[in-house]
């Protein structure tokens, strides 16, 4: 089993100073409504009151392909846009760029197993493609995704991004995704974890067609088949209905709340990865945000397992932390407005009636 | 009756070049949700595909009292709040000045009908108390809020203020309320114009006690009743059961939307604004985004029945602008999305299987 250090919890104390603090602001009590939590989030996680903005903003994208796209064709897409899109990435040309040149963040792309050769990206961008577990991944409906060691390593090296990004300053961190096929294994994770039937959790992904989705949705139902017997075991299931940008992610989420680091969740992925760090350390969810609801049915079963609100509900089903990104600026509004608004006292404003 | 032009429409060719472009740009076609439309909108409001991120966003706070919250006793804050207020927005420590310096907007505040010393706010700031119509309003559950020669006044002002603010370049409005007492004559024009009874409209305002509720339900029915005959002629409507600020900010949306400015609503107050100038063109609601939901009951009425759909919904209830502010980032970035993400052809990505 992992040895792996307790998930600390954020600051309670924090959290009640800065719901105190929204009392003293000059509007009525609770007018800011969510935002009022939010900031208290905030307090809490950054064990400071009032809190102040987050300056290093980081999303990465863990890229990677699987074998089951392929072999039962549950996707729109050919699984040569994997990597396709890692080099719109690294040219800045993707949604997750747009939005994070919005919201002031960076993005970092990690190839964890793009199904293509590696100097395809490496002669590009060596650092995208240094962390690369494996070429792509088995078909988890008939196979396992990766070995045992593959697992370990890929989640190690999910960590060991973790703990590379906030050494070097990240004060937020947002698990991005890109992989033609991985709602396929996201949808198995969140069946199997959030106990749902694979009727229940298969989507329509990048928008494929009813009879794809009844492929999809039998490759889902014998994924789960394999995958039951792991539960008790976060990396074996990893290994074998996961697959390497899972087990990275997951590595990720759960290093971040060890090193007290909040997270803003984005979509169907990172929402599966949750619940299996979720599985690992029942803590590490008091770190995290949910950004946005996608349209994935998967996605909503798993904030309800996570007990998390998203901030964002408009639809979206891209991935890339593109949902996760859109809600930043919310986060950092309601930080501003508990850093900055005045209080009563300071404005001279009457208060309440008794 | 009123002499006004005619509400011009905005592009409708611009909004299909725009969804069209949404289709060639490097995601599943439809992944970004709702954003898509909302770009839609920019272009078509802008008349320009791509749409351009909005440079100069200007919130304008229509500032008033209102006797019945002194007569009726509707607010759970003294009427002297509302000109603290204002110095508390010129001195820019309350929420519409943190979420404006967040959505990189600028703030102007106009005196029409504060219940206090003119010179108190003049020997501060004579540009906010210039335009004002009135000291306070009458108490509308038993008079009329304002003469019709007032109410004329407050809003030609009102058109008046947003020449100016297109004129020196805002290139997007939204208006932003203050006064103790407002959301009860706000409650009135959406009970009447949305053909609901008072105590469907009747809210919780600045937070209320339950026998509060009651009086001001009461005040809402009989201010109904006295405003109902003035149903066929907004101008009278506003004077009978509005105020300077409602006649202002109404004459301010509707002038917008003649001037093709395109305005994102804010809570409660404006959406009974938006109900009077949608009864004087029906076309200026193709100009408007609708902000937030509060949770004002009155405000779910308005949105339904202008068809508007808000942007952001947590259960704020502070009017000012902040709703809309709070939207304005969403805005911009599905703007930015649609300029700046690369196409296919552009990024070298394969698109759908046929």
């Amino acid at each position: 089993m992992l040895e792996l250090p307790q998930v600390p919890l954020p600051d309670e104390q924090m959290r009640q100073a800065a719901l105190a603090r929204q009392l003293r602001l000059t509007k009525p009590a609770g007018a800011l409504g969510r935002l009022e939590h939010i900031s208290g989030w905030a307090s809490a996680v950054q064990g400071s009151c009032p809190p102040v903005p987050f300056a290093q903003p980081r999303v990465v994208v863990f890229a990677g392909d699987h074998g089951v796209a392929t072999t039962a064709r549950t996707s729109a897409y050919p699984a040569e846009v994997t990597a396709q899109m890692v080099l719109n990435f690294i040219a800045g040309g993707a949604a997750v760029n747009v939005l994070a040149r919005q919201a002031r963040a960076t993005v970092r792309v990690v190839d964890a197993a793009v199904d293509c050769d590696e100097s395809y990206v490496a002669s590009i961008a060596p650092d995208v493609s240094r962390h690369r577990i494996r070429r792509g991944s088995g078909s988890i409906d008939r196979e396992d995704a990766l070995t045992r060691e593959e697992a370990e390593a890929a989640f190690a090296m999910g960590r060991s991004i973790a703990d590379d990004e906030i050494d070097r300053g990240a004060d937020l961190l947002i698990p991005g995704d890109m992989g033609i096929g991985n709602t396929t294994p996201a949808a198995v994770l969140t069946g199997l974890l959030a106990s749902l039937d694979a009727s229940k959790v298969t989507g329509f992904g990048t928008g494929i067609d009813d009879s794809a989705w009844m492929r999809k949705c039998a490759a889902v139902r014998d994924a789960m088949r394999r995958g039951r017997p792991a539960m008790g075991d976060p990396i074996a299931l990893l290994a074998t209905v996961g697959g390497a940008d899972f087990a990275a992610m997951t590595g990720f989420l759960v290093q971040a709340s060890i090193r007290r680091t909040p997270v803003i969740l984005d979509g169907m992925i990172s929402g599966a990865c949750a619940l299996v760090a979720d599985r690992i350390d029942y803590r590490a969810r008091q770190w995290w945000l949910a950004g946005h609801r996608s349209t994935e049915p998967a996605h909503t079963a798993a904030l309800a397992h996570l007990e998390l609100e998203p901030i964002i509900d408009y639809g979206m089903r891209l991935g890339e932390g593109t949902g996760a990104l859109l809600a930043l600026p919310v986060v950092q509004s309601a930080i501003a407005l508990l850093a900055e608004m005045a209080t009563f006292d300071e404005a001279g404003v009457s208060e309440q009636d008794a």
